[in-house]
């Protein structure tokens, strides 16, 4: 019997109407003769209920105990669908992570799953339950609660599609699916039938929010397919898979932008051995992520070195460099966060050349200045004045004709 | 070390200042000196809440289902419990049902406890943690959440008390102990300074809410002495033990009244073998606890037989008692809920004389009909009209001097 893994997020089990329609669902491809195995994550603003209620105890409540906390979200959802299914006539069993059990080391709010035991949800299976697991959760060794971080609900549908071999993976969101770029910034957004891994990939940490970066990951090294598409509708989706050649055909898929970074510069620094790390450690350990790092060519001995942040850790950032700049002995510090990031993705630019110059050119065309470049092998960033942002994104999908329908 | 287990109800955790308050109360006893064990139950309201939310989807829940749903409110507790204590500088770690682990039979929703793992949470205390653990829950042989019906925080507290052979047992809630009657109705009233299990026992079952009867029982068996006590004072309580000389010198110990009973008449039935089996075994099939049984001397072969059931299943009793009528061509059915059962209760029976006598003339000295007795050891219940309820209360609190200080 085909096995299928769902997965329905916070808005789609928002109230017990949608619960509801979580099990039409559900129950539909059960009756096709599919086993089914239901993810499911907290209820919309659960876990934001919960992690206000301990904010408002200690800014940094325990780690171990906000685990307990919030995966108590997860643990709700799944009994009242598990009774909404039981109501309407099918057998129904509801897992808590420790009950599979998956597996994760002890990094509570961030745990990586280590393994997900098949047998006791085959077993249901063959007994014809429907099972339901509770997503962005699981236990340590020590048999400690530990949550997956935010969006985990999406790796833990992976993990367990992965784990019982399932024949189809579908993540149910309250969207349509991966769109060549966001639908609020142009109409012309055109929905991507598949995408690549590496593409998807590039486009969650780039600033698309459809999918976890981590659950991604875990699809790409597990070699699970998945299907992102919405529970308000019956329509089809996007496929994330291995890439295949028709996926090169096309030289950029999708343009993204992220206005949520600023922009550090550091002048005058001295041009050697050491300065990077000196930069850079003190921000690691503060634990900002730095994104893009720019270091211009030295003249005199002296360099200039850009680098992004999060817009949210720039004041942060800044306090931290002040400190820097004067034991490198650096002329000048500035902090900016009029920034926007723009960004073309695409498989096919490995072999299609020139699209970094028509980018540019694109870019050039509507007076917009780029002031720092990124490059990979299939995805080209820029950094531009936040102002230009949507403007960018507008001649970029119409340059690269994203806009038009794709075999 | 002297090891302390005390127990939080659900509004002496209602909200975050409450908390923080039983967290202040628990480290003052940790600091003294003592190894703490704390077992909380759902914040006030919390459990309704849950219950409620599976009623709109289905009146009768599936009972596996319901465990793991309401379980979740003694997890939201004890989380936030933990973050308080570890954010006032102790070290504090919470212990789900599963985690102990607390083994219980698989009764969903009225689970009875098999046994309590005490290596566990021995070893926190080892290490100088303070130790919480959620009441009302344990996890049965197939790893399945179970729940210990209303009132079963109190019972993991004792159980949980057992386990570990603490030296002293708490249940804090939001009265200041037990009474020798309902102060609503009796201003005279007064705090129990000690009672014997087996009086808190037949008090918890003839009306008195602030112990749940699991858990006098479980103390009982285990020789588990406990103190009753309010959270929102300091006050010292009531003490639960093993009966004494110094509880035998009075006669009575406590005056109980439940008005939430009906009684039903079965007139004119065949006074037989085998009668009574017919009437009570379908009313038992239907889940319908009955209480007092009283049948009448024997007329002409014909007897009545009169007994009490919860004023709730009236109605349905009296649906069944329509059949069961004609089955035994019994003359005449009547219910009534215009009933009150008043009660005193007292180890001191045993030896004093004439207290049944003495309870008699009280309420005919008042006018009081009374319509049913029943009588064990320590015990003697009158069903009278429901109008006499809090007169008769207060007349026996009288008679038997209740009022009076004691040693």
């Amino acid at each position: 019997m085909p096995l299928i893994v769902q997965k329905y997020g916070g808005t789609s089990v928002g109230d017990l109407e949608r619960i509801a329609s979580v099990a039409r669902r559900v129950t539909a491809r059960k009756d096709e003769g599919n086993d089914m195995v239901v993810v499911v994550s907290a209820m919309a603003g659960e876990t934001d209920r919960l992690l206000e209620l301990a904010k408002k105890i200690n800014p940094v409540p325990n780690e171990r105990e906000m685990d307990v906390l919030v995966s108590t979200g997860e643990q709700v959802t799944m009994a009242l669908l598990a009774i909404t299914l039981e109501s309407m006539g099918h057998k129904a069993k509801s897992y808590c992570g420790w009950q599979i059990p998956l597996h994760t080391d002890s990094s509570f709010g961030g745990a990586r799953i280590a393994d997900v035991k098949k047998e006791a949800i085959l077993t249901d299976l063959q007994d014809g339950r429907i099972v339901i697991v509770a997503g962005f959760q699981g236990v340590d060794d020590d048999g400690n609660i530990t949550t997956l971080g935010r969006g985990g609900s999406d790796t833990s549908a992976v993990a367990v599609a992965a784990a019982l071999k399932a024949d189809w993976c579908e993540i149910f969101t309250d969207v349509d699916g991966v769109y060549t770029t966001d639908p609020n910034i142009t109409s012309k957004a055109k929905k991507i039938k598949a995408i690549a891994y590496e593409e998807m990939l590039e486009m969650a940490s780039l600033g698309a929010k459809v999918l976890n970066i981590r659950a991604v990951e875990f699809a790409m090294r597990h070699r699970v397919p998945f299907v992102v598409r919405s529970s308000f509708n019956d329509n089809e989706g996007t496929l994330v898979t291995e890439e295949n050649s028709e996926m090169e055909k096309e030289s950029v898929s999708a343009v993204t932008c992220n206005m949520k970074e600023a922009k550090i510069t550091l002048s005058g620094v001295a041009d050697k051995p050491g300065v990077a790390s000196q930069i850079f450690a003190p921000l690691a350990a503060a634990n900002i992520v730095v994104d893009m790092i720019i270091q211009n060519t030295s003249a005199d001995g002296k360099t200039d070195i850009t680098f992004t942040v999060p817009d949210a850790d720039l004041a942060k950032a800044m306090e931290i460099c002040q400190d820097i700049k004067k034991k490198l002995g650096a002329s000048d510090l500035a902090g900016c966060n009029d920034i926007a990031k723009v960004s073309i993705i695409g498989l096919g630019m490995r072999s299609h050349a020139g699209v970094a110059s028509t980018m540019f050119t694109a870019l050039a065309g509507e007076g917009i200045n780029i002031q720092m470049i990124s490059t990979s092998e299939i995805k080209i960033s820029c950094v531009i004045q936040k102002k230009y942002a949507e403007l960018a994104v507008r001649i970029l999908h119409d340059t690269f004709e994203l806009g038009k329908a794709r075999s």
